[in-house]
């Protein structure tokens, strides 16, 4: 009985059509092509090399490593559970992408009735995909695949719409993503685990265990996000220094923290040994620390402070906040996003907002207002003409001081996160609908629920009898398999 | 006695050598550099940073990524031959390439009796060794490295000559290589290993599957091919629109199949369950069937339902054609290239036809006539410098009907089919000349018989007794192991 | 006892904080941005698009690829020693990188008393990085990671002082860093570990051996320096021709080094199967034998035939110079890079001279000045301003003639060796301090010393008896382990 109740042969295929047919039929009735890549277009006086491919497609190309290679491996970590944690990210992922275009599409990138399509707005849809993807880290293994679709069809509108109306109506400085990208996700996927939570797994879950290999695996997909993350910091920074300057601190931020990763893990080891779960995560820190300040001139120094306090943070939530919140606030967290998405998050806010109040003129020069583009004078303002002739092409802004940005940041980081939790809540409700796949306490952590398995995945050996015998069960199925044994690492 | 008869100790040297004493003369007495790599052409006038390295560079890299890590990992999902599929990949990649610059460069390349040499012939010559890879598949497990090298010695001139004479005479639209690339590589493929048909693998081989491991490292390589395919489909378009088209068709048809293939994977599973090959293989589907025509202005809803009409086909040849074939027609596709590359290449040949003949120049305006540049008019029509006016460095064309056109495209098609199909025919029958190394049936599928192995690599335990313990003998090539067991996957 | 003498626990902490403490207060003393970086310098004459980020980052990036991810992989090739290959990797590489943009920076990239960092620095410092990563490949298994942050502390100022002074005194020609990295790095290495020699690791050592999955894991960081070398020896060329022929020549030397590579290693292994660690390494080795003329017009016949030559310099190495190194001087190389990157080093700066002997003015035209640049006329020679007429921008010279420039060139090679090697002894003594945690004899490859490891990480089985029953034995610290057992492999 139980088996049929996750079967995926109705269910997954009956959702994809439908989402497939209202997809095709939403991209029929508004997608078009953006000024770049129409043929229409193009005419005598257009140079094929400045089109903005050219700009874009790098860094788009790095940010999809980053998504599907990076963040798979990453979250095949679990012993039992490699096929699903990559295969898993790559059907949310790409379902994800399909349907931010067309969200993120409606509210950013649409005029004339038609949404605009380019390459920026497959990179805008990617950051979309990478917020579900830091949410599906809360639930890893114990959601099914249609769970996890269901999950991105509701998180992707709300992102959508707290994006669009922060920009719009709080126009925070946020370049890396960290209030918005990394705050949202973080809260919205603690808001989903905390409806599903499952009292049995506080108490361990003979699955949930890494084997040497698939420990590997995960440590190269942190190498894959950690190399490739100055370019999802800069992607949507302004064009030249500015962008310059989030890949160098980027690179320092994460540098710093790998470093300090290291030493800690060795010393909340009582072995003195290193953690493999911290070189996955905790170096990963830094590139979150200092996203909210990436673009601006805060000195190589600071980008290198603020990944040693991210790190530090990050790994002490691990320590002792994650057991605390599984425990007492029954918020199950799989993969730690609270340390490493929320904390660095909130460090990250903070930090953009101490670089915000400290900005002037005499660090900036006039760009100044093309960093802070919402301090620059308003229209007719004579001030924002004499700077126009200093920087062409600076846009008018809202003429709001130091003070008053840091206020709108402040604000934008309480109103995402009350609306990504709330989200998050309700989205966790629906999944607790029936006819989900659910799985069931004792298959979480196992490929074998959903997958068809080659014989030799069930049963790393350890010559030791770490490993107690039902772990190795042929059947894993079966009733007489104890759901609260004691985890073996 | 068998033994010997493999040993690549005397084959593999002796017949590199001559191949590099071969390519070496050519490449001294032929190869020159391009006028963009030559030192001596640069002058007062010449600008670095417009070299045409900066443009081709970073998507030669990209394809170079697919061809070494992608097609290497994915090959490489045999329990057995893990260290085969990546490494003969990496053999068979790189001799094809060298050789490849030389062919194709004689007849694409070549002008004042010199060949030419910048990136551009590389990514030229990583097309033609793609085609290669891809026909390497339909025989994989079965051929030994010679058998490989003498493949590529022979596939390279014939792709390269059919590639010139349909691109010199028929003068197709065929950016991402649908016809060109995918259907010669298939039908070359089918050719050969038609010919090297053996009729116990038809009853399974005891060693034709797959480790969890494997699986893994397979998928692996499937996001990397998926990651990049948009570089491979754009790379030989024209730059500015038509390339930006390109990478979003493509990553929309990828994107698209990608999530057709797990619906389909679970609803055509008996248990309901996502079967690992569907995702290594059937999700990139898109891919290919974008290919004929990913620059055109074909709209990005047709190119997503181009992605779920391609995996729809490709799934079920892998589910009901693909058995036929091997049973019926004698052709043992191993990796199962007809469905991924020759269904979804006609599905993408026709798709290409019909974008043509919809095709206008109120949906294109002048530019109609870059894209097809077979369409525009000939040399001398008062009409060329009318179109010259608005798209400057248009180039004359044939003055082609749409009609006319797509009845090339039609043209191509077939003679390419045919042409490949015989090629990979009489190839097949040099592959079985002997002192080739061919290996025994016994001895398919696995890497110890041209590999020094490590002591663990036999037999990954299921402690169910699934794995017959002939597969776990250490001395394999014992007579006393059946070659007709069933496969246990 | 012996247990306590290794805990990281707190070594690697205060260690990591005295480090940091240092980094930061210099950071922040000293490095500012550069003006690519620098807001301030952002006027209405910048083209944020000219910025030297775009110029720069594609070529780090990918770099950094084979960095974290290339020799990350690589070095994980032993059975019990992935974790630490490939996250020992990660932490020097961070450190070296942190370093070496002050080191550097104070002698490279220093006026007004402060460091400038751009990306360039940041390019600047993955050499210096994959310096220390190179001789780390001599010490790979016997030594700790304190160890191996009190290398590259030692490495990085070694290092960055030769380049400076070779580059600024003896100037030479040496694009891919044949000399200044390779052969540097080689033989600090070799000094390295002359000093910390282990006796008994001559007589083979049960743990130095590889797995199924480490092979594979290893061969796929092959791939990614392979696919990515062109950038490496490209990266700090001259923008333009010279960057083409750069590229051009590193993919055809590699590319004739990995075809010569399967031959060489099926005609030396006498079944006449193929072994990994050719596989692995060798196939490399074209890739440092181009690296000295790889932006010169030596013809793509000489870059293959280079190839070629590195190639089996390279394998006969590894299966006789190294065993006898190891018995006779003492010099335990344990990834053999003195034949990578040593004997292939040696070819490299040879072929250099002879480029730099035969290049004249009828090859390169007037740009010989540019690429030879110290063999272009002195300030004030009448002939320079003549030559600066056909290229604008062309630096004054020392009017070095050919057999000059050989000398110098000749000069960097001897004192290079001498310093590293001299640095290397040193930093040997130093390394042999107490409390560095240097693992003891009989846990030298072996992840368990310095990690927590997932229970089935002990024992990969394989049915046969080839691996004694003690490296499965749970508890790998019993002293009833002997040392001295033969290597099964």
């Amino acid at each position: 009985m139980k088996k049929h109740s996750t079967s995926l042969r109705v269910r997954l295929p009956v959702l994809v059509l439908v989402l497939e047919v209202f997809l095709i039929a939403l991209y029929a009735a508004y997608v078009t092509y953006d000024d770049n890549a129409n043929a229409k277009l193009q005419n005598n006086e257009t140079n094929p090399m400045d089109n903005t491919l050219y700009q874009n497609y790098p860094f788009f190309a790095d940010i999809q490593v980053m998504i599907f290679i990076g963040f798979g491996c990453l979250l095949a970590f679990f012993r039992l559970y490699g096929f699903s944690g990559i295969v898993f990210n790559f059907l949310t992922a790409t379902f994800a992408i399909q349907w931010a275009i067309l969200v993120q599409g409606y509210f950013q990138f649409s005029h004339d009735g038609k949404i605009h399509l380019g390459v920026i707005n497959l990179i805008n849809a990617e950051f979309a995909c990478a917020v579900v993807l830091i949410s599906f880290g809360a639930v890893l293994g114990k959601t099914s695949p249609v769970q996890l679709l269901v999950m991105a069809t509701l998180e992707v509108p709300v992102f959508a719409v707290t994006e669009w109306a922060v920009l719009k109506y709080l126009r925070i400085n946020d370049a890396g993503g960290s209030i918005l990208i990394h705050l949202f996700a973080c809260y919205f996927g603690l808001g989903v685990t905390f409806i599903l939570y499952r009292p049995s797994l506080n108490d361990g879950h003979a699955k949930e265990n890494t084997r040497y290999q698939s420990d590997i695996l995960s440590v190269l997909g942190t190498l894959f996000l950690w190399v490739f993350w100055p370019s999802f910091n800069s992607a949507l920074t302004l064009k030249g220094d500015d962008q310059h300057r989030a890949v160098l601190h980027t690179f320092i931020g994460l540098s710093s923290s790998t470093l300090t990763a290291f030493a800690l893990s060795a010393m909340l080891n009582k072995n003195g040994k290193i953690t493999m779960a911290d070189i996955q995560n905790v170096t990963l820190a830094g590139g979150v620390t200092v996203g909210a300040s990436v673009d601006m001139m805060i000195t190589p120094a600071v980008a290198y402070a603020l990944g040693v306090i991210g790190c530090t943070a990050c790994m002490l939530g691990y320590k002792y906040l994650s057991p605390f919140l599984a425990r007492r606030l029954w918020i199950q967290d799989q993969c730690g996003i609270h340390n490493l998405h929320g904390l660095t998050g909130l460090i990250s806010c903070f930090a953009g907002i101490c670089a915000i109040l400290t900005a002037s003129e005499e660090v900036y020069g006039p760009s100044m207002y093309e960093v802070f583009s919402h301090r620059a004078p308003m229209e007719g303002d004579p001030r924002l003409l004499e700077l126009q002739q200093l920087i062409p092409g600076l846009l008018p802004g809202l003429g709001r001081s130091a003070k008053e940005q840091a206020l709108y940041q402040l604000a934008a980081v309480f109103s995402t996160i009350v609306v990504a939790a709330l989200g998050g809540l309700l989205t966790g409700c629906v999944l607790k609908l029936p006819y989900l796949a659910s799985p069931p306490d004792e298959l979480c952590f196992d490929d074998e629920l959903f997958f068809n398995v080659p014989p030799d995945y069930e049963c790393p050996i350890g010559l030791n009898d770490q490993i107690r015998s039902e772990d190795c069960a042929s059947n894993v199925t079966q009733q007489s398999q104890a759901p609260n044994v004691t985890s073996t690492v």
